[in-house]
Formats: C-alpha cells, sequence, structure tokens
C-alpha cells in the first residue's frame, strides 16, 4: 500500500524512529492517499513481462487503479491477487481505461494489441490518451498514431532505456514523441516510472532517439571492446589504458562506466560472467530496428550495420543471454577465452 | 628570453604597469633565470614543424639550452636567431646533448634520425636519455629502443595527444613507455611541454596507448556521426538529439565534447566548416598504424579497420585537409552537402 | 509479326533460301498462328514501364491480347494505338484477365496495386493465375499470395535479371516462386518475355534467388574494383591482372565478364564511362531488400551488409545514375576522379 | 634418384612386373640421365617444408643437382638420403650454386635468408639468378630486390598459388616479377614445378597479383556463403540456389569450383568436413599483407579490410586449420553448428 511507503520514507528522512508513530503517520497518510486515490481514474495496462510487471507495480504505488491485459495470463496473476482488474483482451482494456499503456516486445505485438481482431483501437473511448512503451520501428509508431487519430484519440511512443532494475526502482528514462501539448498527461503517468521523461518531438522521435542511442551505444561498446583488447595484446595494463581513455578523447560511457573488459571495474557485468545487463539478443533486436530505419531513409550507417552483423553472430555463437559487453570476450583469442 | 616572459606574466599578475618596474624586475629575473639555467644542461631537439616549434619554445621558456637540427634548414631560423644552437645533423645533435627529444612524422623518418648515416646512434654518449615523441609504430619503437640500449643508452617513446594549440599552451598529454626508473627524468622535461605525462609501461606502451585512444575516437566519431544524421532523418532536432544522447549510455567524447553536427556547439571545428582540428590525414595515418599493429598482433579490429578505410576513402574524395569530425559532412546526403 | 520470325528462323534451321518458299511457309505460319492467336485468351499487364513496356511488347508479339494498365496513362497509349484495351484500375485489368502479370518499382506499389482500394483483389476471378514479376521483399511476395489464395487464385513471384535489352530481345532471366503444378502455365507466358525461367520452390523463393545472386555480384564487384585497384597502386598493368585473376581463383563475373576498370575490357558500361548497365540506385535498393531478408531471418551478411551501406553512399555521392561498377571510380583518389 | 621413379612409372605404365627388367632399365635410364644431368648445373633451394619438399623434388625429376638448406636440420634428411648436397647456411647456399629458390613462410624469414648474418648475400656470386617464391610484402621483395642487385645479382619474386597436391603434381602457378629478360631463365626452372608462369612486370608484381587474387577470392568466398546461407533461410534448396548464382551474374570460382555449402558439390573441402584445401591461418596471413599493401599504397580495400577481419575472428575460434570455405559453417546459427 502506497501509505505504508510514504510513512516509511518520512519517517526515515525524518529520522523516527518510534512504531507509535508510524502506525499514527500511516493512519494519516492512508486518509490523504485515499482521497487522492479516489480522483484517480483507472490506467490500463498492457504486456506485464519482466518490464511491464514492474512498471505497472510503480502505477499502483502512485495508487493508480490498474486494467490489465498480457497474452499469458499467468502473467497477470500476481495482478489479480493484488487487487486490479484483469480482463481478456486489449479491446476490453480500451472499454474500461481511457488511458493506457503497452510495452510489448515487437513491432507485431504492437501493431496486434492496436489493430488486431482484440485490439485497442476496436472500443477506444474518445479523448484516449494510448502510450506505447515498447521499442518498435519508428514507422510502425507513426501508422499506429494515424489509426488511433482516426478514432478521435491520442497516441505517444514512449520506448525506455535503463532495465529490468532501472523499472524497479523507478528510474527508467521514457523518450517520447508525439503532439506536445499531451506532453503533461503523458508525463503524469510516466513520471511515476521513471525519472527522466524527455520529449523528443512529433510521433516516432521517441522510437528515433532510443533506436539512435542504442546504434551509437553498440558501435562505441565494440569499439572500445577492440581498443582495449588490442592495447592489452600490445603490452598496456587494461586498468591504466582505461584510465588513459577516460581523461582522453576515447572516453566513452562504455569506457568509464560499463567497461567490458574483466577486472577493470567492479558493480557491471564484466565483473560478474558478463550475466545480467543489457542482453545481446535485445541489442541484435535495436539494431535491426536502426538498420531497418536507415535503409528506409536512406541513411549510411557504415559502423553500425557492421555493428549489426556482430551482434548478429554473436547471437549465433552462443552469446544470445550475456550482456552486450561481453563482445571483448567474443573479439579474444580462443586461448585465453 | 624567458626572464621577459616571467617578468610580463609577473607584472600582469600583481597589476603592475610601470615601466621602471619592468626594467628591474627583467634584471632581477635575469640573475635568478641564469642561475638556473646555469644548472641546465642542453637539450637536444630533432625536429621542429608544426609541433616540434612550439614545445622546443617551451623548453626555452624553462630555461632548457637547445641543440637543434631539422632536415629543413628553414625551419631551424627562428631558433638560430633566438640564440639557441643549431647544428647540421641528428649524429652531432647526439654529440653534444645527452638528452634529446625528437618529434618526426613518420616512422621511416624516426628510423632515419636514430640509425641512418648521420643517426643519433653514430655519436651518441653512453647514459643518455633519448625521447621519442613522433607517433609511430610501437614495433618500430621497440627496435630503437633495442639499438640504443646497445650503446648504453635510453630509449623512451612519449607520444603526445593534442594538437598545436595544446603544444603552444603546454597542455599536452605524453604517454611515456620505458624503463620506470627513468620515468622521472623524462617527466622533467615533457613537464615543461605538457600537463599531463602519463606512465604507461614498458617501451612502445605509449605509442599503444595513443593507437588504442585514437582508434576508440575515430570510431566513436563515426558512431556519432552515423547517429546523428539517422537521428535527423527521422525527424529529431539535432540539438535535442545530442542532449539525449549526452545523458544516456551513448554518450562520448565525440558527442559532448567535439560533436560533428553543424550549429549543435560552438567552438568546435563543426562549427567552423571543419577548419582547424585533427586532420582527416593524420587520423588516417594513426588508424593505419593501428592497423599494423592489430594485424602484428592478429587482434580483430572489426570497427576499426572499416574506420580506417572510411579515413582513407574520404582523403580520396577531398576531406584530407578538414577535421576528422567531417566524417558526418562526408554521410550527408549529397543535397545537403 | 510472329508468323514472320517463325518462318524466318525454321528456314535458316533447315537452311531454305529460297524468297518463294519463304512467301509460302509465311503463308502456312500465318494460318497456324492465326488459329492458335484465336485461342489466345487476353493476358492483363500492370505496370509498363523501363521495363514493363518491352515484356508486354513480347507477349504481344506472341499473340497474346492485353489488358493494359499503368499509374501514368502516359506509359499505357503506346498500347492503345497498337489496338489493346487500356483499363483504369488494376480491378478492371482483374476483372477482363484471369492471367495477370505486375512489374511494378516497390513493395508498396505491388501491395497498392493487389490489396488497394482498385486493387486485383477486389475483382480477381477464381482460379485466376497472377503472376508477379516485381523484384520486392519476399516476404510481401508471401503475404501477396496468402491474400490472393484466399480469393481462390494463384500467385507466384516471378522477378526477373537482365536490364532493359534483355527484356527488348526477349532475353530475361525468370526466377520463379510458386505451387510447382502451375509452374507450366506461369512457363507459358514467361517463356514469351525470357529465355531462362527457373523454378525455385515455394512462393517468395524466386525473389530470395534473385536477392541472393544480387547481394553476391555486389559484393564481387566491389571485391573486384578493390583487388584491381590495389594491384594497379603495386604496379601491375591492369589488363594483365584481370587476366591473371581470370585464370586463377579469383575469377568471378565481374572479373570476366563485366570488368569495372576502364580499358580492360570492350563492350561494357566502364568501357563508356559508366552509362547504361545497373544504376546505382537500383544495386543499393536491392541490398536494401537482401538487407531486411537478412534482418527478418537473422542472417548474417557481414560484407553484404558493407556493401549495401557503400551503395548507399555512391548514391549520395552523385553516383545513382551510373552503372554499378562505377564503384572502381568511387575508389580511386581524386586525382583520377 | 630421377632414373629409378622413371624405370618405375615407365615399367607401371607398360605393366612390366619383372625385376630383372627393372634392373636392367634404371641402367639404361641412368646413363640417359646422368648425361642430361650433366649439363644441368646444381640449383640451390632453401625451405623445405610442407611446399617446399615437393618443389624440390620436382627439379629433382627434370635432374637438377640440388643444394639443400632449411633450419629445420630433420626437413633435409629425405634430400640427403635421395643423394642431394644438404649445407648448413643460405651463405653456405650461395657459394655453390648460381641459381636458388626460396620457398620460406613469412617476410622475417625471407629476410633473414637474404639478409642474414649467415645469408645468402654473403657469398651470393655475381650473376647468380634468385627466385623468392615465398608469399611474403612486395615491399619486402622490393628491398631484397635492391640488396641482391647491389651484389651484381638478379632477384625475382616468384609466389605459388595452388597447394601441397599442386606442389607434388608440378601444376602450380607461379606469378614472376623482375627484370623481364631474366624471365626465360626463371621459367626453365619454375617449369620444371608449375604448369603456369607467368611473367607479372617489375621486381614485386609477382606479390602484388598473388595478393590482389587472394583478396577477391576471400571476399567471394565470404560473399558466396553469406548469400547461399540467407538464401537456405529463405527456403532455397541450395544446390539449385548454386545452379542458378552460376548461371548469373553472381557466378564466381568460390560458387561454381569450390562451393563451401556441404553437399552442394564433390571433392570440395565443404564436403569433407572442410579437411585439407587452404587452410583459414594461410588466408588470414595473406590478408594481412593485402591490408599492408593497401595501407602502404593508401588504396581503400573497404570490403577486403572486413574480410581480413573475419578470417582473423575465425582463426581466433577454432577455424584455424579448416579450409577457408568454412566461412560458411562460421556463419550459421548454433543449432545447425
Amino acid at each position: 500500500m502506497p501509505q505504508c511507503d510514504f510513512t516509511k520514507s518520512f519517517m526515515k528522512r525524518k529520522k523516527i524512529k518510534s512504531k507509535a508513530v508510524y502506525r499514527f503517520l500511516r493512519t494519516v497518510f492512508f486518509f490523504l492517499c485515499s482521497r487522492s486515490m479516489a480522483s484517480k481514474t483507472p490506467v490500463g495496462f498492457i504486456g506485464v513481462g519482466n518490464m511491464g510487471n514492474p512498471m505497472a507495480k510503480n502505477l499502483m504505488k502512485h495508487g493508480y487503479p490498474l486494467i490489465i491485459y498480457d497474452v499469458f495470463p499467468d502473467a497477470c496473476k500476481e495482478f489479480l491477487d493484488a487487487g486490479e482488474q484483469v480482463v481478456s483482451s486489449p479491446a476490453d482494456v480500451a472499454e474500461k481505461a481511457d488511458r493506457i499503456i503497452t510495452m510489448l516486445p515487437t513491432s507485431i505485438n504492437a501493431i496486434e494489441a492496436y489493430s488486431g481482431a482484440n485490439g485497442i483501437l476496436k472500443k477506444v473511448k474518445k479523448g484516449s490518451l494510448l502510450i506505447d512503451s515498447s521499442t518498435i520501428d519508428p514507422m510502425v509508431s507513426k501508422e499506429l498514431a494515424k489509426e488511433v487519430e482516426k478514432m478521435g484519440a491520442v497516441f505517444m511512443d514512449a520506448p525506455v532505456s535503463g532495465g529490468v532494475g532501472a523499472a524497479r526502482s523507478g528510474n527508467l528514462t521514457f523518450m517520447v514523441g508525439g503532439v506536445e501539448e499531451e506532453f503533461a498527461a503523458a508525463q503524469e503517468l510516466l513520471g511515476c516510472m521513471g525519472s527522466n521523461v524527455v520529449y523528443c518531438g512529433a510521433v516516432g522521435t521517441g522510437q528515433a532517439a532510443k533506436i539512435c542511442n542504442n546504434l551509437l551505444l553498440a558501435i562505441s561498446m565494440i569499439g572500445t571492446a577492440e581498443a582495449m583488447n588490442l592495447g592489452i595484446r600490445l603490452g598496456l595494463d587494461p586498468k591504466l589504458l582505461a584510465k588513459i581513455l577516460n581523461m582522453s578523447s576515447g572516453r566513452c560511457w562504455s569506457s568509464d562506466t560499463y567497461n567490458p573488459v574483466p577486472g577493470v571495474m567492479d558493480g557491471v557485468p564484466s565483473a560478474n560472467n558478463y550475466q545480467g545487463g543489457f542482453g545481446t539478443t535485445l541489442m541484435a533486436k535495436d539494431l535491426g530496428l536502426a538498420q531497418d530505419s536507415a535503409t528506409s531513409t536512406k541513411s549510411p550507417i557504415l559502423l553500425g550495420s557492421q555493428a549489426h552483423q556482430i551482434y548478429r553472430m554473436m547471437c549465433a555463437k552462443g552469446y544470445s543471454k550475456k550482456d552486450f559487453s561481453s563482445v571483448f570476450q567474443f573479439l579474444r583469442e580462443e586461448e585465453t577465452f
């Protein structure tokens, strides 16, 4: 219950430890929260998988009643138990909620959820706000936006950066595309799930921003792996080399925050056999989107294209589930593999 | 004369403007400087081109008498006029100085200066300290070190990062490879020319560090250009996209300090039609060294290799003299060229 | 008139030279042909542009009455003048012909022609044979095939290789995908327009074969250009180098039949300032299809991906309308540009 | 002894089995051979490894007495047993023979054999003909040629194409660089070991031709593997796809003579688990030479560079000893690995 969390955090900040005070405050917050909850209309949430689950929970914590749907009924059970409504199709969600968030794995799933036989568009109410947080092709976002608009509703694309951890702690970054006047409304909900909500421009630009970031990320990660590997083979100590790069023009997020070489930094996937983090398959998927966008806009992405193929190869060679920084391991000689 | 500079800067700091005081102080400093200069043995300097010239001048400012040589006599004139000794071969430098700095454009020039018919090795004195600040193949550095060692002298490789501006202001970064016990001695001289002097390990690791940094720099610059170009074509505002990348995992020196897209930042080459900065030809040269090092150590550099070819192409297409961030321009459509 | 052609070729085969016999035979064939023409039902032809125009004419020569449609009415005029029927939508074509050939520039045009508001599917008759000779995404071919099948008709993809010249002389190669039992029916028509009609397998495999061929073609053309350019710079005579490659393991169609270096061969685009031939834009388009197919099937195409980007760059640098072998020119130094 | 071989093969051809006849014939051939041998001056052979061994034997078969040297004495034993002279340094070879063939693995070995402390140049006689069949950097060939010329002798580079099998059967191809007037003299010897001896131009062009061929070969092999793999994933039968490519513009030696897909052709390494053939390590080495040549001549090799890195990666991933067509296996998904 949100009031418990608020009470606890309030007491922590104020350094109050008494149980009695806790109980008193909880009651006070209970009434305050109830009032504010009373004014909150339900929010639809479609897709409560690895990412969607903690995101939906953060909306609950902020007092939003939810209308849940997921193609896998098991994924919904937890929400049913917590007292939320679970329905049996995206259309049903649209019937009961006029603000809906979708969090789905691919373009195809998003199209199905919106335009499918039992899709949102079948029952969407005029004036509804539909926010798609899936990472998909910006062209698909634009198509969906057109169809949504025809029904008199509003569509925004709001893909996230940050993984499951950030989803849990409510620290995701949302990159939002859509009509600017609706941004504040979107921000109200997205702000419950993320610490950064950035307005990027017209529909599709949220996806575009995410795709461009991950394109550059993949390139600089592979570049870091290549430079570190070459340096080590030329006799440099990896920690020292990382230090030199980080104070020079080679500095990048992959070298200074997420170094791919085991032993250089603590608390990153390379320090833990490339477990956790952002999986190679997901990076390959995002680079596929970048490739498609580049092909359709006729933009040359010479290194990006190569990065895509490298992550594609890695998926074929047993790295699918490792963090994407494992490209360092992929490049090394077998002896040291 | 250093005492003049010291006097001027001292007066500036103290906000003294009188000419009489100036003359008095100059005399004081003259005696002080003379005394300190008296204790400084001459330093040899071979190669006083674009970079070597301001570097040598910074040694002068710190009171080191110089023994100068350059294959182009004209390059030496300025130093002759300033009262420094100019000699007619590297061998002659080695005869008169037991600390020598070489600053040459290519591996071949360095080999000639050391092992040529009138090279340093012909007359080098035992115990001399030879510092090569050229950017060359680390294998060549190692070869030279072996030959120098045979003569009872010490060789260190100390390539620089930072361009002509940093050379003038004494703000170069030196990456130094060689025997650790000699590092302090090298630092005494290099500290006069640079603000960062980093010890990297055995001979050749200075070159290795520089090469690895520039390899990663080239890759992330091209990556930044590709991501920015794709984003713009997908409808994003360039400034906003740069801001998003810089607060996300795509952040790198090329995106946050040296953005290649005109209009995003001030005071960088992209704001000035790619004039100045670090020329495409120089980047192609350094990537050639990275390629050679990767081939000889059998290290895969998939993106690095492609970056090398891209800069090679740019040189062939009229970008030789532009800053290396002009790769953004190279990627764009003709219409907007 | 086809009967003239038949007569001539018959006489040639039989080594008959008399003019009187020629006239007699022509008359005989005239009646035979007339009879067979009488039995020929009309064939629909949608898309009579650069390629479609000569293809449709070859069907006419073989005695097929045509039902023509093109989005540009001017393109149809020639056929109207020749006595063919011109209609005002793909749907109208489907109403009047139960065998239809489509020859369109992109996937989007093909989708419009089949599934659009006035598309073929609106009025297609049961049992119709629809042959798409456009070069498009094999996934789109499969989608169209499903929709066509729902209407009780048959769809085959039959992209061509060979340019406008081959289209005129009836020497195209057709790569055909679809139900095997219908291949003979397709062959009857395609054989009038091409000298090679190859059955490739299920729907979409015709496109797949074409895409794979052009992928390999692009790679080996760029490879030939790189090898020839490197050899020339290393001091080899281009003609001699081509000869050596062609008798060794480097031999390929691009080196022995379509050499990209001016002066090596006659009668190829490189001998004529890269005029004519297969345009860089078209190659970039086909590589885009290869890229999309590779992304959707998760097949790594490391060199193919790079080839795609190179042709993309060339389009941006003024090579759009030149033959794709002009990649040799693109790689050369500026001096010789 | 050649007469034994001749006798044996003669008897085999004539189906004679008697020992007495053997002895008689051997004597006859002995005299015949002796006479022709009498007119043949000895030929030096340095480097009798996998390739050098059968090459030297072919010279023996043609009646040339040999002066043998190899850094591994064991490699020479066989020749000693066969009655040839074995000496203890390249210098000794040069003392006893005025025609010398060198067949060594790398540039460094070649430099050592020529310019080392006991190298050929120490004792080379004026007018000697020195033929280097090693595959090395053309720049090194040129350097060696200069040094050899200073001693009044002649140097030619004559790298081979064709593997151990071709070396045994005397079917190698030699690509020869050097002064044209000396080509006939070189041809006399090389013709004993190869079926094709091609004059390429000035010193170094033999290497250049070989490097360019292998560069194009590597690119088209990877291209073939990518196109075949993509086609198979798109549903095409591999044999049919190969047939289509081979009758179209994708045709190349790698598709029509050495197809990398198991099951498409017989008698090639892909039919035998990629055993035998031309090893991945050797291809990586030759691509390293191409890379070095491209870097030093500033020639862009975009795909060649990538091919180099791919073979480099393969060496690191356990493919070192497999035939270079195993790149097809490298690209496939793990499931089917």
